[in-house]
């Protein structure tokens, strides 16, 4: 089970003995019709659509930096990548309505590949009700497979504002709904050869499913700010302490469910790194001033800094010395 | 002047000595704010206003592939890519608005260069008053840069119908708005070393600046189809032929003042090659049920197909054995 399901990403027929029109012919028919597609992929662009604001990001999958093809289907990398990008639009409190997908690839990838692309794509769209917008295709050097998707999303209401990172006031709850470790302990458990101790763990780090409908309920519970952790807690924690000028202080009690979760398949001190530097989890951390809404689990709380303190995550009032993710500086080498 | 301006790809302070953060800082103040934009870059996502139906398009350029370094600066791909997505937006009769821009680059890539790129991006985007949304950057392996851009774009008026490749029926007017071959000349006179035989169809293969605003004055002009020449005239004429299921007959003669623009400097038969196959040109090609409006030339007429007949582009009569470009069956090589 440590090894990837599905075609490998080179054998068979590859993309370079199709042309595009071929490719776009088994692929466009994966993706099922939605009610806010006005104008389908095919022509100069797509028409969606909208309310009066709409909600834009983007995120982007490289072989063998994002995902490694000896683990990953292509249907796990097209399922990812679509959950990372919505779950950018849940933590602004909104609900994702579309996609657009380009794929960058080597000429030799396999078509049956990037059909099983496709269809993790196409299924992760169709459990969260959102249209495929468009797309492109483009050819890469050797070896090289890149997926990007932008997504597109509603904010939940008309008059509701998005959920910023620069709303948390001293005094609020912070919470999280969602795993936390998860999907850093199936990386450590397939780095280790070791994926049949915490099947779950490996699959949320093979297909994220972020609660994406938790974004907007949060919003509506009067979330004073939001995100979802995808470089780690204690990194994008300070992304919310930063923005709001506060400090977040993590309660270790409240970790040690999650901790629990996995300290059995890594062991303990690895299961602390996972929960609080474990990236890819894209699960939401918010804060609240009341009451964290049904499902959230609350793991600490906002206060001011003290005089002459920086915003920042503390833990047990030390800050923790996991700093996540950074694509350059860490260079070519895989998370976390 | 046949080489470029501006930083070099590599050389500088590499991307690797930087940490996101300080990527972004060099970048984002770049940007001009925009009307549009309600949230800008830097949550987990941004938002924008939108209307009721909101057009959206992607388009991807690839070193090596789409540019070369030797003859194109950052400012110039930036610039490009940019146009390209816009172009598409133009060509659905809609007002671009915003645009994510995902960087996917070496390590070794120099910061200046990046710099130098996300101005042509500002630049561009200024120009036609669209907002930077967004993006992502990530790293790739050696030798490997790629710029990926999502637009969004507004319909004219809210009562506008979006112009489709598929509305044009026989009687029909065939024009053009903008040139036909430029790009392809330039491209041509770069790759023989005699870019000074034309510089402005050398900046145009650097950097096209599609005439957007004649998109929603086509629509409200009542163009029944219309795309962008991205592939070359022949190719994406027959997009519009087999979408509409008619017949376009070029006017050769209507054609031969884009080919004496050029035909100095490349050569008459070239000349004719770039302006029916010639692509990355992202003038606009529309059919007009009566008279075309000002600022464009009409070329050809729409006809219904005899029969047994296929839909496609006829020059005297006859099919140009023009094919234009496809990704993965040309392999890694440049256009055209």
């Amino acid at each position: 089970m440590s090894t990837r399901t599905g075609p490998s990403l080179t054998g068979g027929t590859p993309l370079r003995g199709l042309d595009e029109e071929e490719v776009l012919g088994r692929i466009l028919p994966l993706f099922a019709p939605s009610a806010d597609l006005i104008v389908p992929p095919g022509d100069d662009a797509a028409v969606l659509a909208t309310e009066s604001r709409t909600i834009v990001t983007t995120d982007t999958v490289v072989l063998g930096r994002d995902w490694l093809d000896a683990w990953s289907s292509g249907a796990d990398v097209g399922t990812k990548v679509v959950a990372q990008n919505l779950a950018d639009v849940a933590a602004m409190g909104g609900r994702p309505t579309g996609v657009l997908v380009t794929l960058v690839a080597d000429p030799m990838t396999s078509i049956d590949w990037v059909v099983d692309l496709a269809a993790g794509i196409a299924a992760a769209c169709q459990q969260a009700g959102v249209a495929v917008l468009g797309g492109d295709l483009s050819s890469a050097p050797a070896g090289v497979v890149m997926v990007s998707v932008t997504a597109l999303g509603n904010l939940a209401g008309a008059g509701s504002a998005p959920v910023l990172r620069s709303g948390a006031r001293a005094g609020d709850r912070l919470a999280v709904r969602g795993s936390l470790g998860l999907a850093a302990a199936g990386l450590h458990l397939l780095m280790h050869d070791q994926a049949d101790r915490h099947p779950e763990a490996v699959n949320v780090q093979r297909r994220p499913d972020p609660p994406l409908e938790a974004g907007p309920e949060a919003a509506a519970a009067g979330a004073s700010a939001m995100l979802d952790v995808s470089d780690g807690l204690v990194r994008d924690g300070g992304r919310i302490a930063r923005a709001s000028g506060v400090v977040l202080e993590l309660d270790r009690d409240a970790l040690r469910e999650f901790v629990a979760q996995i300290s059995d398949a890594v062991g303990e001190e690895t299961a602390w790194d996972c929960v609080l530097a474990g990236g890819e989890e894209h699960s939401l951390l918010a804060t609240f001033p009341g009451e964290a809404p049904a499902g959230w689990h609350v793991i600490g709380a906002v206060r001011s800094p003290a005089e002459g303190e920086q915003p920042g995550v503390l833990l047990d009032g030390v800050r923790p010395q996991h700093s996540g993710w950074d694509h350059f500086r860490n260079g070519e080498g895989r998370r976390p």
